[in-house]
């Protein structure tokens, strides 16, 4: 196999056997955001029939399906296929990224920062991810504690992956507002801003049960 | 200041301005251990007059603020000090940074993964860990929450600490069993042990109280 001139950033790192994606920009994106939906529908109707979930726990389950799923097939790939850019099928997991790979170029180059922090990530909070819409469904006495853990987690490794970029000059995006943009800042910026709020409320709830019980003794 | 021949693995690694440290092995390790056992026994002691304290209590605030002052004192030094290995004055914190380099260079080459797990520790840990002691002493309703929540920030920064050598083949550790075992694997062994066990216990602790308030609606 021929090694092709790949798109990333900087354009000095070496990626012998690079093949380059055959689907469209607009297929990746738009197949994630399809199956993303249809996950997130499903779940929203199929916990309706559980009359005792608030409308806020529907919600979170959403997330926590979500989220788990993201976590354990779109990285859970990724951490297990080290030559995903050699890959010369039009898997569809490959060319997601393949893609992302040109808002992030340390995902083709195999930084053991970003192989760490997705390794985590897929093979810890993916399946905890899935147990906490399953403790929220099942009204588990741990569904608070679980939720504020996983989602202190995918903050940490958020911080990680931006402050690592941001302490070194170099740059790993390629030029184009959609690469830095939308896939760096936003598609990561939206596990800052959901675990955080989802954090800040799981820590409320187990404080206010605790605050509860301690009046009571 | 003319750049001296530097002791760290890999021997390739560029460090202009590098001055050797001047203080011995022993008086660097002697008083961190010195000062840790100093700090623990006044917190042992200091607790004792405070009758609704357990022993577990008591030992876990000895914990939180040694683990907090290391995080906030000598982590928080590496974070902002960037130049600690060109300091020609015998600084002890720069001294401890050039000697603990020896078994992980990474601290000296400034790696991105290193400085953005050690700012989290520092800045948000430390004082957060002091808080958790302060939470413990005052029977605070957040104190088995922010106990898990510290924990769990210290596990994640270990395990990335970790991963990121063992997924690469470089030598970040000069030659000898000391510098490997004990500075690398030991030292950092500590928190992955005890922030796991303190997690489990508050994971429980957190538990058992929404339980026994559930049983009780």
């Amino acid at each position: 196999m021929a090694s092709q001139q790949h798109p990333y950033y900087p354009q000095t790192l070496q990626l012998p056997g690079y093949v380059p994606g055959s689907l469209s920009q607009a297929c990746i994106v738009g197949v994630y955001a399809a199956a993303s939906i249809i996950v997130v529908s499903f779940v929203w109707f199929f916990s309706k029939k559980y009359s005792y979930l608030s409308r806020v726990e529907r919600m979170l389950m959403c997330w926590w399906v979500f989220t788990g799923l993201t976590h354990m097939i779109l990285e859970g790939y990724f951490v297990f296929t080290p030559d995903f850019y050699k890959k010369s099928q039009p898997i569809y997991l490959a060319e997601v990224w393949k893609e992302y790979s040109k808002g992030d170029s340390r995902y083709a180059a195999r930084d053991p920062t970003i192989v760490g922090v997705e390794g985590i990530t897929a093979v810890v909070e993916g399946p905890a991810s899935l147990l906490a819409a399953y403790a929220i469904a099942s009204k588990k006495p741990y569904q608070h504690t679980l939720q504020l853990a996983v989602s202190l987690g995918q903050l940490y490794g958020d911080l990680i992956y931006f402050a690592t970029v941001f302490l070194q000059d170099k740059e790993f995006a390629a030029p184009g507002f959609l690469y830095f943009w939308f896939y760096f800042i936003f598609m990561n910026g939206i596990w800052i801003v959901i675990p955080a709020i989802i954090g800040v409320r799981s820590w409320r709830k187990i404080t206010e049960i605790v605050d509860g019980k301690r009046k009571k003794l």
